[in-house]
């Protein structure tokens, strides 16, 4: 499968890490919105600018987009949909039906494939999540994650002007796990589960109160919860804050069952792109099969993550 | 969705109780092997023997087959296939494959979607080993049963002559799953992580050592297992055992990652029932768009499993 890469801060630095040691993937390039010079790949791909893209759209099986979802994947993904089948691990829940609908129509108009939302959570957990709610249709489950660094959050507040580097730890409450251990949780918004602690290194001269206003009321990242905001040096951060490790857990329960699925990662770029490779090769795999149009990890079926190859497959029934 | 039961041991009473209180399905008979006069339905749902099914042929949108995988299923799910959408919880993972083969032929020619394996293991664990195993590709899955009632076991007893009942219990070894816990385990196959013990009532004049003799020979069921065997009467039978509470867990250690998954459940019929007919709603919804022939649950988009219904779909995401 040869794939590129969009967009190369953690995440894409990660996919270039997983696909250069991978014998199943062959790396094209890596496409940049910053001047191609000034990014440098640690496994010697390719770098090039984002709108040269086009050009490469028949050398190309499945575009790899790690673009941020706060402000780059709402425009760059449906860019991208109509050259490329593609995979992003876009990250607001709440704006991926919309997502998913500004992308189907330029895939569609290419004869392209886009699967949105193909991270841990959304991605794993949302399988996982319907996988429960299918089983036990009469239980309940909640989703908790960290604590670990949340990528999305955390790039969300690096876009910020004056932000020259930022963290964001995802904590969920204690006291809301055991509800839900004992099915006593109903309904529950993320906001009500998570505290959300960040730590943020300023630019010179930057407006710290303008900045930390804008994260509180940034919607569907940060507006509505617990949040905690710690304005820091950078040589401090460096040292202090350099860990990538995250968790997440979910919690079904019915009125005769109990499922509890847990995942632990030390790097939450690398865990995610090992992920995003895996529903690429279930793009590829779909989109020759004729497949095209946008569409979300619920519409893939599951052997396609293992390119459909049953020798493969049966062993895992 | 009308569907119908074949097979009226305790997964098809447990599949009658939640099609009878689910308000999505209508229950238009159960069909068994036995005289059908000789079956009582707790839920007043009609009988008939197994033979006049294929006069319902267009009134069942699907037929769950809850037959016995050891010897009744690799006939009935193929019989069945020629006439019926249909989902069986065969649970024999080493035959899964010819099973597919030797249904898919009748289903083709009928039009129509047979689905096997839909239990929750194989069915839901299977689809979770798949997910892990495609997050992690360095990575090490483990599936621990139990301790609790294995059905398929349980049903594989008492087919044997000379057995009136029979309970078997999985009982997962501790030491190999902290050995799993850690990443250590290598390629075991199931017969290395578990013992399985049974309680047997047998018939009046039976030979008990060949009973015995025929539980420790069985293949795919307890050949190759260390195998705990124990004759009862069946007034201490029906005290002792009758719970069907039954767990699993699967493992899975990256080298940068640890999944967990763990499912307890009150009644393994009861948590069987659910599942299936989430999978039949799956294979109707198929079937309309045109999907025919056997497959496994690796060929479900997992949207299905809901109906494809957005509405319902997007929140989980």
């Amino acid at each position: 499968m040869k794939i590129a890469i969009a967009g190369f801060g953690s995440l894409g630095k990660a996919v270039e890490k997983a696909a250069s040691l991978s014998k199943e993937t062959e790396l094209v390039g890596i496409f940049t919105k910053r001047p191609p010079q000034a990014v440098k790949a640690a496994y010697k791909t390719p770098v090039f600018s984002l709108y040269e893209a086009p050009k490469f759209r028949n050398d190309i099986d499945v575009m790899i987009n790690c673009m941020g979802s706060a402000s780059e994947l709402p425009v760059i993904t449906p860019y991208l949909a109509g050259f490329f089948n593609q995979a992003d691990s876009f990250d607001s829940h709440k704006e991926i039906a919309a997502h998913i609908k500004r992308a189907d129509y330029y895939a569609k108009k290419a004869g392209k494939l886009t699967l949105v939302g193909a991270g841990w959570d959304p991605g794993l957990f949302s399988l996982i999540r319907l996988l429960l709610c299918a089983a036990v249709p009469d239980g309940r489950e909640c989703t908790f994650w960290g604590r670990g660094v949340s990528s999305g959050h955390s790039n969300a507040i690096k876009q910020l002007d004056g932000v020259a580097d930022a963290v964001q730890y995802t904590v969920p409450l204690e006291d809301k796990i055991e509800l839900a251990e004992k099915g006593e949780l109903f309904d529950c918004s993320a906001s009500e589960l998570h505290r959300r602690i960040c730590y943020v290194v300023p630019e010179p001269g930057a407006d710290c109160g303008l900045i930390e206003e804008e994260i509180r009321n940034m919607p569907g990242y940060f507006s509505g919860y617990d949040v905690e905001i710690h304005f820091t040096d950078y040589e401090s951060f460096l040292c202090e804050h350099s860990s990538r490790k995250h968790a997440g857990r979910i919690v079904g329960k019915g009125e005769s069952s109990f499922a509890d699925f847990s995942l632990k990662m030390d790097s939450n770029p690398d865990f995610t792109a090992g992920i995003l490779i895996s529903f690429a090769s279930a793009v590829f795999s779909m989109n020759r099969k004729g497949k095209i149009g946008a569409i979300s990890v619920f519409d893939i079926p599951m052997g396609e993550l293992l390119g459909g190859d049953t020798e493969k497959l049966f062993p895992m029934l």
